[in-house]
């Protein structure tokens, strides 16, 4: 990843101040300080303030990996938050900080008041929810190449998916290819849930062994250069049972349909509505207990939302999923997933496992 | 896991309710909620009110996976967080709610009072922060198989450990037996560090190559039940300059001697002086840029904390990390890392791996 994006970032940040109200901005969401700076630690603070120059502050185990990382910021040693902090925000006579309110504790925000009395603290959320929502071909390219590398594992572990194995030998030897695959992790806990499993939308893989019938649900990502991509697969053990192949049917459609709606300046919660009122059409709305999807970047769940309560817009360059699903407590679920880039035309899926349905083993 | 500890272990936190002047609690920190529940999602609140029913509120996907994890809860569906709190603290008629002040956001906490202009939420800090430290003989089990289980795993990847592998492929391997030999996965993201990335106490494992001669930090550890073991082995490759001897040697007896110093009743911040004061004994006190040690459980680093600063003393049952270090920016690092029981007599080490200088290759 080139350096070069980030002053820009930062200033964009530092353009909106006035409309604002706000001279300062203290940023601790990592993925936003990664977003703008490029440090990927795991424990950090920048400032952006009213000069040109941005303060990162990190702590003694990140302060050579911070220098690697970044490129026109004053480095400041972290050797305790509140405190470097306050003397900082005196140094630069900073009136009032913006700061992230779904993000910092009540115990931060109070520690930091009581230090800078001086100062307002100005909590901001929709100001930045959507800070990182348009992606750049760049960070699009790096989803692009996560997408690829999950693909190729899953590929490479479809011999092994018959009866018999069980759902945790499944995520290991997956997760294990998809690092081998040139990742630098998996995005999240990858879901491998199997039979009555299946229905938990969340489950974590367990002893189960499969079984011929099964719907196996495998829910995964890869993470390249810091972007997740994000997928759900669900394969069937040998054979087909008909009324899960209408299910199956019912969850691709309202997929397809879904992907179809999505387009530059339509809202989420219309392609929430399409997705839902198929399914619910087909006599399936209760057992569908989830958003249809989100965007996904550097954090696997992040702006926009795209579901009942949304209320944003799709926008061309954001990247998110359409995931409906089906989910039968006790028996069984079908989900299928697919990460897409927003265009002003037809969506580009960048997932890249086929969704017709496969049986397997 | 058997679910008979966990009324006890909500009995205990309200039965200081008078003491904290709540009469109820709304608990967000999901290893707290895991501890006193065995609900062991990704999102949930639990409410522990005046009566003896408490409250576990999941959302749409967690229902079914709760019902299987706890026992003796009220399980509640949580369509909008804010929203299904707001109704619960209405019915329970409750006057004053604790809250965890380093967990919830500043956005969170905004909201709920917004909506429960009749009730008073009180920050709660250093009342709940031990909540955790002291370990059953049961949670101590657990942390015990962790640490078999990663010393197994460490110990079957000791045959690729030779000049010519990267860092990132013995990771990769070491990640792979961790999970193969049992685990539920590994306790955070493996360090291994070689040659002049091993200065970096954070490092990610990276394509550097081993050469003969590197000094190799291996920092990880297995997951178990949801405990965690953490250990750092520090080895060298097919020979060990004099010099790195040396200050192996200083390490090692830092590690030992500030061991030898955890006992029940000793305050964190004297047993971090033992380590410190050794180390700056001999030369390299500018060159240990982290504390001494950390405790261990769900978290992996929890409190108490043995550090400088550290106002906390160390009690019978604890389970904590010792782990001097020395680091030449740009050079080499050398950190030795045990887990260890805290009893009335000399601690119980609980990691496996011997720290006798050991050459591989």
């Amino acid at each position: 990843m080139t350096k070069k994006c980030f002053p820009a970032r930062i200033e964009h940040v530092r353009s909106q101040f006035d409309g604002w109200g706000i001279d300062a901005f203290l940023f601790f969401d990592l993925n936003n300080i990664r977003y703008m700076t490029g440090f990927s630690g795991s424990d950090g603070v920048l400032l952006v303030g009213p000069d040109d120059r941005s303060r990162l502050l990190v702590d003694g185990r990140y302060l050579t990996q911070a220098k690697g990382e970044t490129e026109g910021l004053d480095l400041i040693y972290m050797a305790d938050k509140v405190e470097t902090i306050t003397a900082l925000l005196s140094d630069q006579r900073v009136h009032v900080v913006g700061f992230e309110e779904a993000v910092i504790s009540v115990r931060l925000h109070r520690l930091l008041k009581a230090k800078n009395r001086q100062v307002k603290f100005r909590a901001l959320f929709s100001e930045i929810d959507l800070l990182r929502a348009h992606k750049s071909d760049r960070e699009i390219a790096c989803i692009r190449k996560a997408s690829d590398i999950a693909a190729c594992a899953l590929q490479s572990v479809f011999s092994v998916i018959k009866p018999g194995i069980c759902e945790r030998d499944i995520a290991l030897e997956l997760e294990y290819r998809i690092r081998k695959e040139g990742a630098e992790g998996v995005s999240f806990d990858t879901i491998i849930a199997s039979g009555a499993n299946a229905a938990l939308p969340h489950a974590r893989p367990g002893s189960r062994k499969l079984v011929s019938g099964d719907a196996l649900v495998i829910d995964y990502g890869a993470v390249y250069n810091g972007y997740r991509s994000d997928e759900t697969c669900t394969f069937f053990i040998e054979r087909v049972e008909s009324d899960l192949k209408a299910v199956y049917g019912l969850v691709k459609v309202a997929h397809d349909r879904a992907i179809e709606a999505v387009i530059d300046g339509r809202s989420c919660e219309e392609v929430d509505r399409v997705a839902r009122e198929l399914i619910s059409k087909g006599g399936w709305g209760d057992y569908f207990g989830h958003g249809t999807g989100h965007g996904v970047g550097l954090e696997i769940h992040e702006a926009p939302r795209i579901s009942v309560k949304s209320e944003q817009r799709l926008e061309k360059g954001m990247v998110v999923t359409i995931e409906p699903g089906i989910y039968l407590p006790g028996k069984w679920g079908i989900r299928i997933e697919d990460t897409i880039r927003v265009t002003s035309g037809k969506a580009e899926i960048l997932t890249k496992v086929p969704k017709e349905l496969t049986i397997l083993g």
